[in-house]
């Protein structure tokens, strides 16, 4: 039997990503399909990049997006950056930062962990340890926004110790970019990386990548080939960078509709001035903060170390996690994020990412727990809660 | 300066890929994004599994489209299957078999690299000899459909051969795959992978692949871990399949709104018919050579070794490559490809893919390259050739 037409449901997605995307991207991406060579589609992609260069808040020349998931655009700096034996410090709070050591020990590194709390940022006090332990330390690695807990790091301040270290640095910003305040230039940032899929509001499938001079000067002086030969950057460069003679030459074939939503989707950011997003996203972490410690639950991070545009929430005891999921899901097409990892089961991640992050949605989300949570016997005061966040987002 | 909104020309794509896009699946990439791990994407993405099986022509429980594109088909392919030390023959007739070698080396494996001429078939006895020479020999790997010369090689001849000496064989079909006949099962294919964009008319930055428990088991038995992270199977699978409790362990980020094209493009094939699919671009494509000899131009590659999708012409002495070809964008918005490596230069990609396989798409090459090369002063018979590509088209 041959199935139908996909027909998916219109969902609010409030989970860890993929976040909202904008009915701008939505249709950019079914414009027609031009060569990925195609003059036209160049000058895109160099808008792309200028596009990008802005969201980072950086100068650097090799700004671009790699073609596939944000996971893809960790690989890339790693097995670009890292050369066999290399020391790593990797700084783990959470689920991203363990997924980074798989990819020091993959890529032939010698790792050095350097755990945090889940739930907490990372502590810069047991970086500098680890920094004064290892002197051969080449490379510092972190989550700024760590996604599976809601924690922001101190990237200024952590990239400010790895250099009086003399370590390049790698920072996870999937969920930072767009959403929260980060400065690749002014912090000195080595290396990062995002996805497409939260704070820029575009579908999942792109991952935005920024290195600097001096990463790049150690990617050119490497003494073996990068393991990778789709991530190599040697190579992908030829493709992203034109010579003198604005000639490219071929690596793969680009995702160019992806590519048509991206630049839609950094359009709009642009548009609304970055700032001004980083303030959007505060605002509504304020108000739906408000609204759910009305509901009487409680935030997993401590204020200070908030993400605004991610919120780990405690699920409070004889509440069943999946059931309530569920039932978002079925009656209010809401979808909320489960814990991962060491969280999984004890907290609920509630994302107000990019084109997530509106007052509309904040309601929705407080509302339906109010009332599903009052179904369950909480006895929440769903009223109460709903005006603490409505007084929010007038201020 | 803020860019504005990039509006795309609307192109008819008769390069090596990507194809024209049918407005169908357009449309479903516009369609609102959902979770990667909502139920109703889940229950999308069995369909897509079981559309990729009746494509591929196999009962491989392990068929699943990886998130990238077709060159991280062909290294997720390449780094699951090759163990550091593993000896791998690897024939070569063109640009992709040489990017095979790259992988090879990269993934630590021994390369025994076997030349047949550019624009020829894989050459089987050079493949025999290969094999007798290197009894240690573990892998074997070709391109069934060349994309960089047009030759199609004979899969079921090569596979058969491998496996009498005890290899596993890897098989490019980014260009085969919907375009000309491809048994997985019926030949033995053990690991197979394509491309999104070619005779799927889907969008580019997907890579469907096929392995079979043969290969399969190789994965399982490796001694060292895969060195890609986001290419390692082991840790994909846990995401594309479910366990018992239908419980799917989160991987990365699946890019939600492309799988929803790939869904759309699969059903159409699969209403269409495979068989049917075949025959029409074997049809267009005798129709395109009787118009293109007609107008004074030879096709590269023996008559019984083309590749229907992919037709590489030489280029007439005293005409200009790069001219030709921005004319033929720049007047007529029909983009048709360069010679890649020993061929630029030398030739024309004609591709004649998926949606881009149609009588118009024909007629249109055929009088707008007349038209050029008749300005260019070669003298051709533009009437005569439309002839004889309306004759074979209603044949």
């Amino acid at each position: 039997m041959i199935p139908t037409s996909f027909q998916p449901p219109v969902r609010t997605l409030m989970g860890p990503g993929p976040a909202d995307v904008h009915p701008r991207v939505l249709s950019a991406l079914a414009r027609p399909t031009i060569g990925h060579l195609d003059p036209r589609f160049v000058a895109m992609m160099e808008e792309i990049k200028d596009l990008l260069r802005t969201a980072f808040r950086t100068e650097n020349a090799l700004t671009m997006p790699v073609s596939a998931p944000g996971s893809a655009g960790m690989e890339t700096c790693f097995v670009n950056l890292v050369e066999p034996g290399d020391t790593v410090i990797v700084c783990v709070n959470g689920v991203f930062g363990g997924r980074m050591c798989e990819n020091v020990t993959r890529a032939g590194g010698k790792l050095v962990r350097v755990d945090s709390p889940w739930g907490r940022a990372v502590d810069p006090n047991r970086l500098e340890d680890a920094l004064k332990q290892h002197p051969e330390a080449r490379i510092v690695a972190f989550v700024q926004a760590e996604t599976s807990t809601g924690a922001s790091s101190d990237t200024g301040q952590l990239v400010g110790l790895a250099h009086r270290y003399d370590c390049l640095t790698i920072v996870d910003a999937v969920t930072a970019l767009g959403g929260s305040p980060l400065e690749v230039d002014g912090w000195g940032v080595d290396a990062v990386y995002a996805g497409s899929q939260k704070c820029l509001s575009c579908t999942p499938g792109l991952a935005p990548i920024s290195l600097n001079e001096r990463a790049v000067a150690k990617i050119k002086a490497r003494e073996t080939p990068v393991q990778s030969w789709f991530l190599d950057l040697n190579l992908v460069l030829g493709y992203w960078t034109s010579d003198g003679g604005n000639r490219r030459s071929y690596h793969h074939t680009a995702p160019v509709n992806a590519l048509y939503g991206l630049h839609e989707a950094l359009l709009m950011l642009t548009e609304e001035g970055l700032e001004k997003a980083w303030a959007r996203h505060q605002q509504h972490h304020i108000a739906l903060r408000d609204g759910l410690e009305a509901l009487g639950l409680e935030l997993v991070v401590p204020a200070d170390e908030r993400l605004p545009q991610l919120n780990a929430v405690s699920i409070p005891g004889g509440v069943d996690d999946a059931s309530v999921r569920r039932l978002l899901l079925e009656r209010y097409n809401l979808e909320i994020g489960a814990g991962l990892g060491d969280f999984a089961g004890k907290v609920w991640r509630i994302g107000l990412m990019g084109f997530s992050s509106r007052a509309e949605n904040i309601l929705l989300c407080i509302s339906a727990l109010g009332a599903i949570l009052n179904e369950l016997g909480q006895r929440v005061d769903t009223t109460a809660a709903l005006a603490q966040a409505q007084q929010a987002l007038s201020q």
